[in-house]
């Protein structure tokens, strides 16, 4: 029998800003999100301001370089809502099975992240056009 | 004092698409998420295909009609994430304390939702570019 994978939940909502500062601003009108950190991920040439909602978070993303893959997103569709992350039980049967599919994978393999173990892109292509990532803690 | 609002949770994900029927077959890849419902929703002009996961839900929307906003949203934009809905404990007050923060509103008074009691949006000129609803149940 072919093993299986799961999705767990959520676990959280990028969203693509060109400045963090200006948008904090903005996501702070809504009381209930509370802003838990900012950090930089030179790894993927971005800052990323972190809200907790619940057990999910919303993440603002600001590129820090005109190479970053979300510079190129802002420049083309302009700021907004950019992936939806889906923790899994298992990422490694996933992506093997997505693949089986003929479901077109960023990532093969999975890489590490920033906060889970492991993480994966899915192409927009593949997905009705949103981009998502798979993540296992 | 001046009374406050309070975000309680997100309660779905909205994904724009131009064919409930094909992009089921993607979604369905993703083992956890739960195919609990399709409804037209003639007033809005959309069908709706909703997805489980957990508390929260992801609703395929697909226009009925070319004066659908969401068939605009697509022919600018191509399928992909369109908006967040909030749910809020008191979508009166939230609205009310937006639009004295100069917080662009799509809808200043509420309306009466598919399954909410009462919806509201956000524009998202005053969002970073992301498309909020808030929601009262």
């Amino acid at each position: 029998m072919e093993k299986d994978f799961k999705v767990l939940k959520l676990d959280h909502i990028g969203i693509a800003v060109g400045s963090i500062e200006e948008q904090l601003r903005v996501w702070q009108n809504l009381p209930g999100l509370k802003m838990i950190e900012t950090k930089e991920i030179p790894d993927q040439k971005i800052k990323v301001a972190i809200f907790n909602l619940g057990n999910l978070h919303i993440e603002l993303i600001e590129p820090l370089t005109a190479t970053s893959s979300v510079h190129n997103f802002i420049k083309k569709r302009g700021e907004g809502l950019h992936h939806l992350c889906f923790e899994v039980d298992n990422i490694d049967t996933a992506l093997a099975l997505l693949k089986d599919r003929g479901v077109r994978l960023v990532d093969e393999k999975p890489r590490t992240g920033a906060w889970a173990k492991k993480i994966a892109f899915i192409h927009p292509k593949s997905m009705g056009g949103v981009l998502v990532e798979l993540s296992e803690h």
